[in-house]
């Protein structure tokens, strides 16, 4: 089979598979999650061997430690996944709700109803544990999914989704209801972004460039997920300790996730006292680059770059610009933002209110740190991804964003006039 | 200036102009729509004029009478857009509402609110009311709109949107905020499909190809409208007469449009009492294409070719097909409908059942017409389209669906751990 009938292959099997689901009872599909939550921990020392396999090739491949870090896998991190699928039994089912209904004049009873998706495709890189969050959140959903993992963590995912299916297949569910696509050859993503037929949506997770080709090239309607070029505003009348502690949490708590601050904008009024504050705080943890003005009065940082404000470094590095006032931040941030999560500290309830009405981000804030920005932390559950675009899901993707409507409509015989 | 240039530039000027368009209050906009209505009103005399340009020019080049009633305005149409935009002055704002907003263990207060979606770009054929009715919604909803309506009706969305612009001027609002693509050059849509920098959703509306067309070559998230193969199952228990009445007005009640039934199923059991008495009903007002049975019981129609099952006539013409069960109608309207709008006819609460649960359209209906399919119908007020697409929006879209949410958090410095 060529990789094209082999991909087409798994896609009907997963539309087959979801016909099933869509109607599966909450029991049944939370069975299903509980017991790959316990196969998982019972086949621990089997994933550790071939994640160990997966590490191995990794180091002759001279990946970073970065990446191996994502890749590797403990007995922690197994127990954390089951931990996760427990959770996710614990989640409300969502296909089923009927959030609204009403009888119109002629005594037809209208309503809509949550049902799942369909099939669901997410391509992901290489943190193995993204295999089982995602499939249990699409079978808690209803939906089948096709999984295209990275290369480098292909054996691990392979092993995973074996455990996934032979779980399925004992308590009685489509074991194609979860597919890891065979093969690690590019052209299956291609393949698969051309599967408008089969596929319902297509969640890429990862770097920009894979995001981009995701949402571009494919005639899947596809999810945006992730890239955060976050700004934090610090507003002429801010607690600066507050701006201290909101900026250091924002920028290193965790800086290659797409939640952390890139880029800092600081009203000129308090510029001149906060930013040798700021340059103390990071000293060597930090490199700052700078806007001229800001080199007027921290001048040992490096300066910005034209290209600095777009970039969303994803390092213990932060450009820092100070503006004239709080329309200048706000141009900022139209022009450079990605719509992922932007912060104003400020004491000015006018300034809070407008940057709250007038930045048009998936999560905006008002003195608190971009780092929120999370299904864990918004108390949604675990999430799919983080959606940076405007239609469908905005922000941390749980259960309901994997799901859609439709409307059922009871009748006793009426016809329109 | 190139098609491309002149297309860009007025995506930019929407961009711009949606900014401004995004915190109006309500009584703003609803200022805007009552001139506009007004506008047009006293513009009566000039529009018939500039139509009926549009009318003489739309015989020259043999345009079907059917187009061409489309493409027609009378005072009596006019009149009914200048309503249309008063019913929508009556609709409740979407923006601004708070659907949810709860509190973290933290005290961070999260809410999602209700946002436009920014920019909006609609496609559209011959009618040139669309033109009103979509620039009034999109405008109640906060967005900028971008039209490119069909070639033939060119001057009359010109002066159309003449009015709009200097009604909206008059009342204070961004004039771009409602712009027409000034070409009828095929290529202005290619561009358009590109722009995904600027627009925000593109709304295809019209015939398959285009639909198919925006849908799969678009970079700017596109939502699938319209395309109605809708069907209508007799079951073996349906109250005859209560399903001859039905099939009757989802046939020919406006055989035209995408939620006019193109397709019957009859159930075994009941198809040789039921058929004969169609096939009297319709006589010589539809014809029928039937499946080998159907010939046996009605040998005096046409027979179904295989690409019947799958067509949207939007005519005097129905295929009818028998089938042994249930799961056969099931099957068959999985394999071959267009996920709009599809109807049984039954007595059985079981039957009933299962078809809402298991059909996946974005109306299914039991004991009632196809033709309810409709914003206005459904109680939603005017709409831009009817989705049969999974993601955002699905059946008739109104305001809401020209939205989308984000979080807002309103925090006191705290900070993730």
């Amino acid at each position: 089979m060529s990789i094209r009938e082999e991909v087409v292959n798994q896609a009907k099997k997963a539309q087959s598979a979801s016909r099933d689901l869509a109607n599966l009872s909450a029991q049944k599909k939370n069975e299903a999650l509980l017991r790959i939550a316990t196969e998982l921990e019972d086949s621990t020392a089997e994933i550790l061997k071939i994640n160990a396999e997966d590490m191995e090739k990794g180091r002759e491949n001279n990946l970073s430690k970065a990446l191996l870090d994502r890749l590797k896998l403990t007995e922690e991190r197994i127990n954390k996944m089951a931990q996760g699928l427990r959770e996710i039994v614990q989640l409300e089912d969502p296909i089923g709700e009927i959030p609204r209904s009403w009888k119109l004049p002629n005594s037809l009873q209208v309503g809509r109803i949550r049902v799942p998706l369909g099939v669901v495709g997410i391509i992901y890189e290489a943190r193995p544990n993204v295999t089982i969050d995602v499939a249990g959140l699409c079978l808690k959903a209803g939906n089948a999914v096709i999984l295209r993992g990275g290369s480098n963590a292909f054996n691990s995912n392979q092993k995973l989704t074996e455990i996934i299916s032979s779980s399925l297949k004992a308590v009685g569910l489509p074991e194609n209801s979860v597919q890891l696509i065979q093969t690690t050859a590019r052209e299956a993503v291609d393949v698969l972004l051309g599967l408008d037929d089969y596929l319902d949506v297509l969640i890429p997770r990862g770097g920009e460039g894979l995001i981009n080709k995701g949402v571009r090239d494919s005639t899947v309607p596809a999810i945006q997920t992730g890239v955060g070029n976050c700004h934090v505003f610090v507003d002429s009348s801010a607690d600066q300790q507050m701006a201290l502690d909101i900026v250091d949490n924002a920028k290193t708590s965790r800086p290659a996730v797409c939640n952390a601050a890139e880029s800092l904008l600081v009203h000129k009024e308090i510029a001149s006292e906060f930013l040798p504050q700021l340059e103390e705080l990071f000293a060597d943890r930090v490199e700052l680059r700078g806007c001229e003005a800001t080199l007027d009065i921290i001048p040992d940082i490096n300066e910005a770059r034209p290209e600095d404000w777009g970039k969303e470094y994803l390092d213990y590095i932060m450009s820092v610009k100070i503006v004239d006032s709080l329309e200048e931040a706000l141009n900022h941030i139209y022009n450079y933002g990605s719509m992922h999560s932007e912060a104003i500290i400020t004491s000015d309830y006018n300034n809070a209110n407008q940057f709250l009405e007038e930045v048009d981000a998936a999560a905006v804030y008002v003195n608190a740190s971009t780092r929120f920005t999370d299904g864990g932390q918004f108390g949604l559950g675990a999430e799919t991804g983080i959606s940076t675009q405007k239609l469908h899901a905005r922000g941390p993707m749980g259960l309901k964003e994997l799901t859609t409507t439709k409307y059922i409509i009871r009748g006793k015989g009426q016809i329109r006039e």
